[in-house]
């Protein structure tokens, strides 16, 4: 589904509330402000220490100390919270919803988030999943900062009958923010996601791992030579390990499906590796180049060689 | 083994020839130049466009139609091409060598480029391979900029009976470019680059292959989406692939076995996913972040957030 809806601003909002105030959270709260998509931005975090580190840095105009005080009278409620907080989370704001809220969160996958929250929530609120793609490897309130969704896509996965009205505000948000928005189904997110997120997470711990494993290489020589192109693969292996052990938990369907993909290719490659198959190998590594220059092309990645990863003197 | 030949300089070379002008050998002719590592810096390569190009864009001293030709008179032949090409440019240039030159590759194996060059060499000259780990996505003589090597290290895999002064020279005109060095055995190297270099490689050719093949998405939402943590893998696999064909059919039984290793491993993270082992995948995502850290610490990496890729207003 493309996004076909008016773009009829409805800002700002009253009351933004969000749940959780590490980088996602922390960054909404941060561009909320500049952009002045929101009266008053409330945030809460279940951690205390990330509150006081939160309100420390100032980027909130109202303070909670749980998600059910955060709520209360919030037109737009946003969970920025690992997907597994998510069941525990609707149970707790429920009751404290005011009517037609828009209740709607940031996690990685779609169908588990619905399923853990849409049955608690009163028919009163309108519940709409979406899912901005942006991030770093770095967690928490400090690693915020407002221009994290410029030029990045925001998926949104309205259910059936979902309000429109409330659909165009969110939209409407996301866009105030900096990001594209596409709206779609949730298991065709959850199925493009595992291939352009979940596997590329998977494979990157899991070569950082063997990596670490190795008993004939020492891991200083892993460090050491690590700019042949291992060190690609580390940033994503340092994300959130408690975000990262949630997704897998809650799309393991659609990631088992990516990743036997994955291994039938790479069985084909091994093949060619094996027996020394240089025409099959050229016309595997020829294939791949395109789809860079592409991404680059859309505005999805820098063009600059290496990342634009500084070259000392 | 570690570097602890003594570090006296016996700088300028006289002449210095490089074979093949793509990313490495321009990097050279740029560095030798800027550092003044050669009184004479002389090149050719096997394409007339990439010679034309090299000409127009003047870092070389000297030119030369083919490498019998280059390699007249100089005291350090570096060989800068694709491994594929060593065994008959070692045998065109045999004859050529003077006395006491210094013949040396890039090649990114070793055990390979020595059974293809050394049976050709005539015993008057010192054969000693070398490999720095250095490089971007990009390819031919544009590519290449003179502080390619700085703070990256080269590794120098000496043969039984290397000349002592030849090998120091080689080695000082390496920390010349501004790299690290260090030694070790052919096999030792193949086996560390097939961890932290050429298993990365396929993996990633790998990932963006299956992206392409993937009917149920559309390369249009492989690519808006590709920040989730595709586009990392992306860089890699636009390298060039006729040099990546050579490494692997020059290092097959390291690859087979790195290969091994890591799809033991990844059939372990497989079975956590499909079963919900939250704890076993939080303790595989959490034992990978302290390597960025430690490559950081080591100044292979950037600390950067993204590679310090740009966030656009």
């Amino acid at each position: 589904m493309n996004d076909l809806i008016s773009k009829a601003p409805v800002f700002p909002l009253k009351k933004l509330a969000l749940i959780g105030l590490g980088l996602i959270g922390s960054s909404l709260a941060r561009v909320a402000r500049e952009k002045a998509l929101a009266q008053v931005i409330v945030g809460t975090d279940h951690s205390s220490l990330v509150r006081e580190r939160a309100e420390a840095l100032g980027f909130l105009d109202q303070w909670a100390s749980t998600a059910a005080e955060a709520v209360e009278g919030a037109d737009l409620v946003i969970l920025c919270t690992p997907v597994g907080a998510n069941k525990a989370l609707a149970q707790e704001i429920a009751f404290h919803l005011a009517p037609d809220a828009i209740v709607s969160d940031v996690g990685s996958v779609k169908q588990a988030v619905i399923a853990a929250i849409q049955p608690y929530l009163p028919p009163s609120v309108h519940f709409i999943p979406a899912h901005p793609i942006a991030g770093t490897e770095f967690s928490g309130p400090d690693a915020g900062f407002a221009s994290l969704f410029v030029h990045r896509w925001c998926i949104v996965t309205p259910l059936e009958n979902c309000n429109s009205q409330a659909l165009e505000t969110l939209l409407s948000f996301w866009r105030g923010t900096g990001a594209f928005v596409e709206t779609m189904p949730a298991n065709h997110h959850d199925l493009v996601l595992a291939m352009t997120s979940h596997l590329p997470h998977l494979i990157a711990y899991n070569i950082v791992q063997t990596a670490s494993d190795l008993e004939e290489v020492t891991e200083s020589e892993v460090i050491k030579f690590s700019a042949g192109g291992f060190r690609d693969f580390t940033r994503i292996a340092a994300s959130d390990p408690t975000m990262w052990r949630d997704i897998f938990l809650n799309n393991g369907p659609a990631v088992l499906e990516i990743l036997g993909r994955f291994q039938e290719n790479l069985a084909a490659l091994q093949r060619m590796v094996r027996w020394g198959n240089g025409q099959g190998l050229y016309d595997s590594f020829s294939k791949t180049r395109g789809i860079r220059q592409r991404i680059i092309g859309e505005g999805q990645e820098t063009s600059a060689p290496d990342f634009g990863r500084p070259h000392l003197e």
